[in-house]
């Protein structure tokens, strides 16, 4: 069973971006707490595949969150699935995931498996205009976490940003109503700072696009694991 | 906090149908382990209030199943929320219960409060037509229960026929796939027959719709908590 509690710091990888070998390998021997493997577009089994082969040599857990269901691979640590809360189109709240646990059938030990309460905030982000999604106010996004905690009982409660810096005080104000469901903040974060704000509410930040724009910066997003 | 896991039997009244005085307190004193007071249609303050104060002065637990917010009162021992797993439109499975949740705030006590997956399988029934839903096959059915337990982690799968009585070889097909959630028949119970039948596969059975048209009948339907 997952325990990803202590986890502070992840970074995303996008199977269909590019980093270099040694950039990868720095990735995965940087000291962040786990690696998740996702994406919103042109996510192929092949791009899955070759990030895991790459990953699995190191000691560093790998998560695969799960937006394709043709490219779902076994080897991963644990798999995450992304319900969008704000979505307005159930399919991207459920039905895709209710379509794939119907495929997949018994070969799921669901012991790996978490589902993630998502929040997307940007509405510019391709996951945001897939998923149909519409802005939640304040209040909407504390009464989304509250039912993620309390009605869903999901694991995690996911406010991300898709590349745009967020609202630290949204943050701040969500943080009270989750104590179980764990926190994870994604989006936007660039440097130690920016990773240092965030991760004063969050449980977890995650950094993903700023690997792919300045590495030698995103990396060093890790040492919040020392200073907070 | 509800510990519900023991109830094999429970009573649905519908607060916009009549039963006499009597007929009341013959529900609220048959041994049925709990009364849920829920309907779909005409559900009016006045008519939950009407109930409540009659069913309070018996020691039977009795439930606010919340169809209509403007018609939740305080005064219940619990509140399941009912989270349409196979509506097509998402405002029923989840965003009729986010509005709520937003609306009362702090109000709340989520001690009290129990959502359940309710997966509405007859077509003709009022909550089908009202939450839009699609009829699932076998195999849709088990996913969601799977999805019940193992993603959301809710308390109750709620197989739902509305009136009419439902398939047993689709119950039977569930239970092995859930063991922390229970598993609640629903629909078309007018003998104790009827309710031996489906008890044999669910964790527990409601009686509504029979009490209002053949009360003698629905009332020894509580008779199944002996014999099985």
């Amino acid at each position: 069973m997952l325990d990803s509690s202590t986890w502070r710091h992840v970074f995303k990888l996008d199977p269909a971006k590019a980093l270099t070998d040694e950039q990868l390998d720095q990735v995965c021997t940087s000291g962040t707490d786990a690696i998740i493997v996702g994406g919103t577009d042109q996510i192929t089994l092949d791009g899955v595949l070759d990030l895991l082969s790459h990953i699995r040599r190191f000691e560093v857990p790998v998560v695969l969150e799960v937006t394709n269901k043709d490219a779902i691979s076994p080897g991963f640590d644990y798999y995450f699935i992304p319900l969008v809360l704000n979505a307005t189109n159930k399919k991207w709240m459920m039905d895709v995931q209710h379509e794939a646990i119907k495929t997949f059938g018994p070969m799921i030990n669901f012991d790996q498996v978490s589902a993630e309460g998502y929040c997307i905030m940007n509405p510019e982000a391709k996951a945001y205009k897939k998923a149909q999604c519409r802005l939640p106010d304040k209040e909407d996004v504390i009464a989304y976490a509250k039912m993620t905690e309390h009605v869903f009982h999901l694991p995690f409660f996911y406010l991300e940003y898709s590349g745009t810096y967020g609202d630290v005080e949204l943050l701040k104000a969500i943080r009270p109503h989750l104590k179980e469901t764990q926190l994870i903040y994604g989006g936007g974060i660039y440097t130690l700072a920016d990773a240092e704000k965030m991760a004063a509410y969050a449980d977890t930040v995650v950094v993903g696009n700023s690997l792919y724009t300045d590495f030698k910066q995103a990396i060093k997003t890790v040492q919040i694991k020392q200073i907070t």
